[in-house]
């Protein structure tokens, strides 16, 4: 079998650059270890940059988003109970739109009419300093696809890093000494908007869904063990984090989903090897505060697409050998950002008194600087590429 | 003897106090350990926010730093030699002022008609919660002063903060890993402007004092020793650490002092006991980066000079009663930045290789954004209080 791109992964990244690439006829199929039904099943992120929603309206993806997605224009901090709101559209001129990543998969999986290899086990990647390649395996058959390129949107555990040699990547790292315990629960959101909030007990996030399900999270230790938390120790910890008036509203139930996500800020460059280019989580990931993994993703593969694009019909390679440093400029930025805010809103035992004072003057300066607030909502609804 | 407010601390901010309240018709006298030689000869910073120069206006003391003081529209950022102006004027409508802390103290000392009292030793405060009254021993005579208040201005050191009972006061605290090693040189500045740079090996600052007296800083670990840095070695050091250009361009000479400072964040909670107010250094210590220390003292001062003037016109405690809060809200927000700056610049071995590509993403942020600019410039210019 050929093709022109062969793609590893099919989460949002990789069925983005093959939904990019099929509108622009280029040849492409995607290989996912898993099957389409796990992929869908699992719970991710739900806040989208315009940018991200302008992407999603180019692949021809996103009529029910516009009709479901929810247009938040701003979001709120708390900060041991002090709320202060952040206009993004006053601020800046732009909005969020709420909608869940899974649900961004499941309408590219949709559309999606070129090839999708689901459950391909022991993905390997052959000579991509060269001419590549790549073989899987099937119901016990070894499969293999010759292609012009490797795009590696299989996310931090994929094949597609791994392949490349140590000594060829970089990489930066900083893992945070806590999680997010989160709890998806069928009930209407308690504010219209998120509520990230700041606690001397940690770190809490109202987030949503849709305006029937709700996503909660508090942060806890990193070795926490899910079982160790019931629904109810759950809400309880969770009120006693936020604003008496929103703890007395919020309107729980029973999860419908409960687990734990670790906070990681990580980076590999450079990101392409040879015929083979890292986009997504298979490249960098940034701690969920910020909403800014999903947002990287869908501006890595649209960089992406436009060099191959730009490749297979004008034969010109300089967008591809641009793709790197162009996309990695972008992803600092976020990661500064990320970092930034789990700085802001999380607790820090080590930090000690001093660092927690910080916090709350930065907040205290948030709550009364107009740029200092532009400067984080510029950031929250996406800088540009 | 008997006068209306007893300061203890003829640096700026007692002089300041001094001024202001003897314009009032409030009676003041100024006790101070050291000679007024001793206190002119220490050399401190020199960038004043412009609402310390309409405070030294308002104490009749601007004459000659508006023949000599240098207007600053902006300062640069370096990052390993990549350049950033940050337009004051532009991005916010305001500017500093360079004119040596020494120069103001000078200014202050020539103005003051009211009693001064140098080399006074021994400095005790008494029954500061009841009616205080403060004694000094001078050529071996005790003298004693009974007062209304008694305002402690005389920093980190000094006698204030340290008279008041441990369990009254929280304090909050960061010490850094290195110190600032300067030079001052009777040679013309570098460049128009400051240049605070940040490199691999260390934060370096080409600052000034007139047009012709320019003042070096490179950062160093915190146990150096100065005696190891010959003039041949720090200049060597500082132009390693510079741009090119800058470097090649710097004019050197013989150094006419050179020391290092260590680099420490501190505030002490609350700023009142009973009769006692603290003001400046002796409440709090910024790092020297975004040159915050004198203008702190500066906005203190005027707050608490307010707040007494009020008590005396008015006979209402409201302003005395508040200025703690008041002044803390600045100062933390002064700290923020302070410590923001310092970590921006300065390198960090513990922070890692993820450390400092954050701070390059910052600057590289910060290159691109306005909104992030004018929060820098809104800071190093001053916030309001």
């Amino acid at each position: 079998m050929r093709t022109q791109v062969a793609i590893i992964g099919s989460g949002p990244a990789g069925l983005m650059l093959g939904q990019l690439l099929t509108l622009a006829g280029i040849d492409n199929v995607i290989l996912e270890r898993k099957s389409a039904d796990y992929v869908l099943g699992r719970i991710r992120a739900g806040v989208l940059e315009q940018g991200s929603v302008e992407l999603l309206q180019r692949a021809g993806v996103a009529g029910r988003l516009h009709r479901e997605g929810l247009v938040h224009h701003g979001t709120d901090l708390s900060f041991d109970g002090d709320r202060l709101r952040i206009d993004f559209t006053g601020l800046v001129g732009r909005h969020v739109t709420v909608y869940g990543q899974t649900e961004v998969t499941r309408d590219l999986m949709a559309a999606r009419t070129a090839t999708s290899v689901y459950e391909a086990e022991d993905v390997e990647l052959h000579d991509f300093d060269g001419q590549p390649w790549v073989t899987w395996k099937k119901d016990g058959v070894t499969h293999r696809l010759d292609c012009d390129y490797i795009a590696g949107c299989d996310g931090y555990h994929g094949v597609s890093r791994a392949s490349i040699p140590s000594d060829a990547l970089t990489t930066f790292e900083r893992v945070y000494p806590f999680g997010w315990l989160g709890v998806l629960v069928d009930k209407p959101p308690v504010a219209e908007e998120l509520i990230y909030a700041h606690h001397e007990r940690g770190f809490a996030l109202c987030s949503q869904r849709s305006p029937t399900r709700s996503r909660y999270y508090v942060q806890v230790p990193a070795d926490e063990k899910v079982e160790s938390w019931s629904d109810d120790r759950f809400w309880d910890e969770l009120r006693r984090r936020l604003d008496p008036a929103t703890a007395e509203a919020m309107q729980t139930g029973a999860s419908i989903e409960k687990s734990i996500a670790p906070l990681r800020s990580f980076v590999a460059e450079p990101l392409r090897f040879g015929k083979l280019f890292l986009s997504g989580d298979a490249a960098h990931i940034v701690p969920p505060t910020g909403a800014k993994g999903l947002n990287l993703a869908m501006s890595d593969v649209a960089m992406l697409a436009d060099a191959l694009i730009e490749f297979y019909a004008e034969r010109s390679s300089a967008g591809l050998d641009n793709y790197s440093a162009k996309a990695l400029s972008r992803i600092w930025k976020a990661e500064r950002f990320s970092w930034w805010m789990t700085s802001l809103l999380h607790t820090f035992p080590e930090n000690g008194p001093f660092g927690r004072r910080i916090q709350r003057a930065e907040f205290d300066y948030l709550s009364g600087s107009v740029a200092a607030q532009q400067s984080l909502a510029e950031n929250y609804t996406g800088l540009p590429a």
